[in-house]
């Protein structure tokens, strides 16, 4: 098939370029979420997998890998490690935030139970350290199992950080460094180091992927308030979880009393009027919080290309920077 | 410390031969449910693991280790390992069963929330994941991993069995090989083969671990209607959480049409009466269910004894041959 460059996403581009890997990623993804004993595994397992997620953890880790040269087999379980261990947290996410949307369709905790998500979940990452040990490489497992920490880390310290209106840039971004940068960060250097590349490159993938990763969620959290429907998002969703995301941080900074107490009425106390949403947008607007959102985005969407400097030439690596360019334009 | 050996339990002498490592075990528990970032890791997790659990799974890696000759460092860093899987599980359970104590203490779920449980035991998960990798030793972590989706299945594999009547003695046993043997027989593999012993005391202390991780929950399960309070046990928790355990299993499996439609009132409607648990345990009774699961229990802790005849003698061999003894000794 032959596709205009200039016209595709950088998504589809690469998606393209891994096609053949990323069909072994997903049989293998298919393979190793069967239970023998437990059909209910599966059942709910497929039903986030297979709902058109985009892949692109594990196209991050089999792009790091085959610019690096890498023509082994075991960048495909890393993938299918990295999927797992993302798909064990959606799981987890969800019944934690008590969600029931995911991607469009009703939430697995909302379909089975809650019960079903956290056992399943458990599963999952316990398959993806399964599929981890089998390449047999031990600095990939430190690697990896460092990310799942991160990740367990960050998710309870946003746990504990909601609602409360002292939190401050920094928490966020451990915040988003755990509970999206880790895995991507991860993806990335575990492809360089089963290239056995050196640390140059090694570094400059997890470099790469840290960037690209905080990028991703700023962008995420912008869109929340400055999105249309037509990026997907609820526009407020942030602000009727209380959630304490980049805008709302920076607008709460920039209060004078009187907005801090409406802040505290509807973030911390949750006591919310339907029309306080078009209170907090056009705080968020007088302060100029969500421009200069978007432009710690951008920053850090520039270091991660910054980063790819440091990487041998390849197309491979010139999607990559596209794609760092492309998470950032989803907010124009 | 001059003790009678005849009077003090099993389980307290092995406490006693592996004090030192015991106390490494703990020193090394508590630096790594440390959070640098979020505090509420260590003080959900200390609420569990600083409640007096018996630290059994840890002795067993330890024991297994010691009595195969090892020197050095790792046993310690697998028995942590070892007791952090098992302390995130059971924070996990109590999410799923909705428990509200544990050890006799008001669980973490209860104490701060499901979210709390949740997200700390995937720390958890993980902390454990990263120490079983610092010992380098892959066939470790292959032994761990797939214990660690063992257990997640049984987990699962009992959720789907709950409530239903038609649950059979090979499915219970799949049950509690996954909830309580794979880890028991873990604990034991891995003690040996960071040791580097031969396969035939791999094997054994493997089949050990297996066939005492059986008798235990089988024991357990009986205590459930044939204990005293002395046990610890709330005689007929199990029937009011209408759990298909063996003596139930046996009675239903043994039931009239009239008895049939009690259990399908109790167990699978969940309709109960305050005088139903009397009834039910009569059922048990009269079809001789708890004498008969208490020799299923005898038989398992004969393998696990008998296993160990392949093993090197050594002191710590005896008190593994006499904690089998003492585990269905709980039910006289």
């Amino acid at each position: 098939m032959s596709l205009d460059h200039a016209a595709t996403k950088p998504h589809d581009r690469l998606a393209e370029a891994l096609s053949a890997e990323m069909a072994e990623v997903n049989a293998l993804i298919r393979t190793r979420m069967a239970s023998e004993h437990a059909p209910r595994i599966p059942e709910v397992t497929a039903h986030l997998v297979e709902a058109g997620g985009k892949r692109l953890r594990p196209m991050l880790t089999l792009a790091a890998a085959k610019l690096c040269g890498y023509d082994g087999p075991y960048h495909v379980h890393l993938a299918a490690t990295v999927e797992f261990i993302h798909t064990a947290t959606l799981l987890h996410d969800d019944v934690v935030d008590e969600s029931e949307q995911r991607r469009g369709r009703p939430t697995a905790n909302l379909l089975w139970d809650n019960q079903s998500s956290v056992l399943v979940g458990d599963y999952l990452f316990a398959r993806s350290f399964q599929l981890m040990v089998e390449t047999g490489n031990l600095r990939v497992l430190d690697i990896l199992s460092n990310a799942a920490a991160t990740i367990a880390e960050g998710e309870v310290l946003q746990l504990t950080a909601a609602r409360n209106l002292a939190t401050t840039e920094e928490t966020y971004l451990k915040v988003v460094r755990g509970k999206t940068a880790a895995l991507f960060s991860a993806a990335t250097e575990a492809g360089a180091v089963i290239a056995d590349r050196d640390e140059t490159v090694v570094t400059a993938l997890r470099d790469y992927g840290d960037a690209l990763g905080i990028a991703f969620q700023i962008v995420d959290d912008w869109l929340d308030y400055g999105g249309t429907s037509a990026t997907g998002k609820n526009i407020g969703d942030d602000f009727r979880e209380r959630k304490l995301t980049l805008p709302l941080i920076k607008a709460v900074a920039k209060a004078d009393d009187e907005e801090r107490a409406f802040w505290r009425k509807t973030i911390e106390k949750g006591d919310q009027a339907p029309s306080d949403l078009h209170h907090a947008l056009d705080l968020i607007h007088r302060h100029g919080t969500l421009a200069e959102t978007k432009s710690d985005a951008t920053r850090w969407a520039e270091r991660a290309k910054q980063a790819l400097e440091e990487v041998p030439a390849h197309p491979l690596r010139d999607m990559l920077r596209d794609l760092a360019d492309y998470v950032v334009a989803r907010m124009s």
